[in-house]
């Protein structure tokens, strides 16, 4: 059997040396390296069926390294999966070939998840092992039973994502994840004695977790491993002791095979060193014969499970939620009813605190969480209770003090499936988990950002709690949409369409401060429009006044004065400047007119507003780091007062 | 002893609980817990003149739990520096008082670092203590002999950052840094067991820390902690075990005192608890006296270390130094003179390290690095040796893969003074480092920062690695000073730019692909502007084009072809816009005309370029992510061909 598994194992070395070869660029070591370990877990422990990627009581497969996406690809089209081909192989790294440098799960069905941001891959996947859990313990083992593995690298351990994400996982005792560690002490800048002289293993044995050596060359040490991590009930790390670039003769163990092609008289060498004589692309049908059939193993289970899922009472409720589909619900219809009956005086954190009373009662795949701010955020409802490693059933998870692992947690449960996770913390800190949030939009995942205390109005903390040019940095990012809801009906409305968006992340940013109901009427979901006239001008109008969140409040008071003198202002609130941008022509100009004087107020950096306001018009906001005061100081300070920017509009009005 | 030492201690906690309460905002847990372990610290360990906050050779002192404040302001005050004055103290978290909600060092000269964002304290302490060391090896003990101190809390200990810093410091052996965690087991949401079961101290172990604990109650206990801290090479931790909020009868040990004031009921609860008979704000004059005579414990030091300043060969240079005063030098002058004799075509992070030759050469004080990308960023230097733990005269610090962990050691050297550190990344990996560049832009600290692959242009490795928001996110965020040079001598331009700008950070943006030298006179350094006409049309003008980096040769193309066909176009570079904006009016207009189309072309998103354009302009950018293929397939496909963008722009004309 050996000799069959090292052939198979040479198959995706030979396929990944020559496909970065071909496209001249990517990133040799890590598949050849780990290529024994890929080829022992794919043809013994895996559970899946390469007929079905999204069977959903699969095994997840994370390849954290997502530089090494040969390795994803060749096993991929070994075990018989449709896509890729061959020809997608052959045209790695080049325009619209789903084998992209790094793996990407929207363009392949076979890819759980987008990886290459380093850390970020281990730190989903504790997601995912958590979303598994959490469905077990609602539906059962029928339904739900399987394992999450990763292959990381050293980058991804020496990354402070991985702190975060271990510390999770091991607090929360998420034993069916097991990641192999690609331990071949190189990195790009060389040893990895350049830079670390960490215990490894011993900073995951503190942080909860079993740990394992392997020799990642051998067959048999690969199973023994695998097998004590399988029945450990903590999470697992195996050191698979590799040589990086595996079976080059000349460049194994070195950086240079990290991210190079070979060149072709290494490659030369590699196929006397494999003993593989095949051209480039070509499997000697009996190697493929044998992933195929490995592709295979799985088919059994999925059937059986197939046969329990239409016995269960709670098939078609397993369904539903795995295919994202919302529930019938009035929940929201009543709510915003109760709310135009009894209006609220409220923070917009505590508006959707309110609304989210309503939506975890009626949405049961709704799953909270706070980076220890819970209080603060407003995240937490009577129906979450809390997740624990005694009850995976709870709905809330006390994420602690790692905003980065939860992002990165919330897009592992997206992409698992079954789960709409939302989490809070301060907008301030979306910088710590930037890049968890961008992943989220490239894998159009839909997690919904809670972030509040979103401007000076948070007041004393001071400037390096007051996000300023958090907003705008934000709303640069593709596909993510962007909210900042001025009052408790617009809260109730971006959280609609947050539920809704299935194909990309919402961020919700919330006011720390109280704010009144602005909006009289719901029976249409404004907020859709990204920008809406939320008054019109009664004298002639000389102004429209654009604002978001906490200072539509202040825009209206604007407009009260400057019709009090006879000039009449429109306000427009603008919770969404993306879906603004999806408005027709016709309807953005009768909102933003081109003959009037146009003023944006925002509690954030001007930068950006001038595509609403034109050069000529007026951008009301802080274009430096905030201060330590009351709120209301702050705001008064830095010229968020009715008298500055009435004087503001009436002198330019004048000129 | 230990009788007063308990009153100069309550001093603290009474001053921390009154100022909360007065201000009706701020954190009393901290200071109050930690209160003990702060006054050992200043009465025996630490080593500094409350005369003189800035003496180059005094220990460095760290708040990371920087909602603390109290507890800094408090021994600030008491310890007899000259500012936070006790009506500062009385003004705590007021608009203008110096003692703002979390600790700034650009209110405050005793304050060394701002902190807040949790975990960063600590991390800034370990580029502080990076920095003695290399100064220590540079100038020697008699002008370089100082200890870091950290206190840190439990969210400070969780971050991810954490991981990274405490890696570093372990592997280079920091011995002189001590980290006081103040081990209380609280977070805000409530009891650690909350979110996290990890062993902290067997963590720390494993990555070569030396590990104590103390009663934080106990001043005996805590000084034969430090004793042994002191005695040990490593870099230390010490557990503090303290009680949150100790001295408040009811709410110690629980979240209440961690974020809110204690209320008048608890605070004279506390006043009895602690003996502490005295109004707020009013210190007997025992206790200050002693706390005074505390103050002034390092004058004989400071005086000795005066001394042997004057008498040392080096001291002009250390001086020179830690002024932050560039040295005189020809480099730059005639590196720009061999770039007009000799035009070279290569990548501006190849450009980058080109100029770098000649400045590292002839400054000293640059310390440079990379997260593990040393290779693509381009960073190191002939004379820039590897900085070791054998050896901390060198001047290259090889990071590893710890992006936030190399920005917040850069703080912290930057905070030390003596050097101006340098450290590269991808441009995308901003957003793993993201707070910390806030941080260096906060504290006016001149770092900077080498981002290279900045674009599609970077090809194959696909929209993870391909930035197409930061460019103008990071161009939001105040008081950082965006580059994107176009060529080697604006590359040099904008490195002497930063290097001039001693008063806040600068990130140079950089191409992956080899870019023309467009530039032919260097005798002004055109970049200084910010944007400035590269080449001004021939034929009558109808276009001025805007473009940085690597889309500057695309916008000399296009500015071709448009005058071939008789339509004349300005190109203007625009390497920062924070640069073009601070330009008088009339500069901003003759270079931006208002009666004339102009066009932007940069591969980025295309937000924020309107308010040079006008919304009646042409913006050319990417508004989504990016793809994986080689960079000219990328560029002709995102629309960034010299047709694609004549035919947009002679269709406007037309229209």
């Amino acid at each position: 059997m050996s000799a069959d598994l090292q052939m198979m194992a040479n198959a995706i070395r030979a396929l990944s040396m020559d496909a970065v070869q071909a496209a001249n660029s990517g990133h040799p070591g890590m598949p050849m390296g780990m290529a024994d370990v890929a080829t022992v877990l794919y043809t013994k422990y895996l559970k899946y069926d390469a007929s079905a990627p999204k069977w959903p009581d699969r095994d997840r497969f994370v390849l954290s390294a997502g530089h090494g996406s040969m390795l994803a690809y060749s096993t991929l089209y070994l075990s018989g999966y449709a896509s890729p081909s061959i020809d997608d192989i052959r045209n790695f790294r080049q325009l619209h070939s789903p084998c992209a440098g790094h793996p990407e799960n929207i363009e392949l069905e076979g890819v759980e998840s987008t990886t290459g941001p380093l850390g970020q891959g281990l730190a989903m996947a504790v997601g995912m092992a958590l979303a598994e859990r959490h469905l077990n313990a609602v539906f059962g083992d029928d339904l739900v039973d399987h394992h999450t593995w990763v292959v990381a690298g050293d980058g991804c351990l020496m990354e402070g994502i991985n702190h975060e994400a271990i510390g999770l996982a091991g607090h929360l005792g998420l034993g069916r994840l097991i990641v192999l560690w690609d331990d071949n002490r190189i990195t790009i800048d060389g040893s990895t004695d350049l830079s670390t002289s960490e215990d490894i293993k011993a900073r995951y044995a503190a942080t909860g977790w079993h740990v394992e050596s392997c020799d990642g060359h051998d067959f048999d040490d690969i199973s023994r491993a695998v097998d004590a991590a399988l029945a450990d009930n903590r999470p697992s790390l195996i050191a698979c002791k590799t040589l990086i670039g595996k079976g080059a003769p000349n460049k194994q163990g070195t950086s240079a095979t990290h991210g190079s092609p070979l060149g072709a008289d290494e490659i030369a060498a590699a196929r006397t060193e494999l003993g593989w004589n095949y051209p480039p692309f070509e499997i000697p049908a009996d190697i493929l014969n044998a992933w195929r059939a490995a592709g295979q193993r799985g088919s059994g289970a999925h059937a059986d499970w197939k046969n329990r899922l239409s016995a269960n009472g709670n098939g078609a409720e397993f369904t539903r939620r795995m295919k994202g589909d919302l529930p019938q619900t009035n929940a929201m219809q009543d709510y915003l009813a109760s709310l135009i009956a009894n209006p609220a005086k409220v923070a917009t954190r505590k508006a959707s605190e309110l609304v989210l009373e309503a939506l975890t009662a009626a949405i049961p795949e709704l799953v909270g969480g706070s980076a220890d701010l819970t209080g603060s955020n407003n995240t937490k409802t009577k129906a979450t209770e809390p997740l624990t490693r005694n009850d995976y059933s709870g709905r809330y998870v006390y994420y602690g003090i790692r905003e980065f692992g939860m992002a990165t947690a919330m897009n592992g449960m997206a992409l698992h499936g079954g789960i709409i996770p939302y989490g809070g913390t301060f907008l301030v800190f979306s910088d710590y988990c930037r890049n968890a949030i961008r992943l989220s939009a490239i894998q159009q995942l839909r997690v919904v950002y809670v972030m509040t205390h979103d401007s000076i109005g948070l007041g004393e903390d001071g400037p390096t709690h007051q996000p300023v040019e958090h907003l705008v940095s934000l709303r640069a990012m593709p596909n993510l949409t962007v909210f900042r809801p001025c009052d408790t009906v617009e809260t109730a409305e971006c959280w609609d369409l947050a539920l809704k968006n299935s194909n990309g992340p919402t961020l919700l940013a919330l006011s720390r401060q109280n704010l009144p109901q602005v909006r009289t009427d719901a029976s249409e979901n404004l907020s859709a429009k990204g920008g809406y006239r939320l008054r019109a001008a009664t004298a002639p109008r000389t102004a429209v006044l654009l604002a978001t969140g906490s200072e539509v409040e202040l825009a209206i008071k604007v407009a009260d004065a400057l019709e009090a003198a006879g000039q009449g202002a429109d306000v427009v609130s603008m919770p969404s400047w993306e879906l603004f941008d999806m408005q027709d022509a016709a309807y953005r100009a009768d909102i933003l007119p081109n003959d009037v004087l146009k003023v944006s107020i925002e509690a954030g950096v001007t930068l950006g507003w001038q595509r609403y306001t034109g050069n000529d018009g007026i951008n009301i906001g802080i274009d430096s780091f905030g201060a330590s005061a009351p709120a209301e100081a702050l705001f008064d300070h830095f010229g968020f007062s009715v008298d500055a920017i009435v004087n503001k509009i009436q002198a330019e009005l004048k000129a």
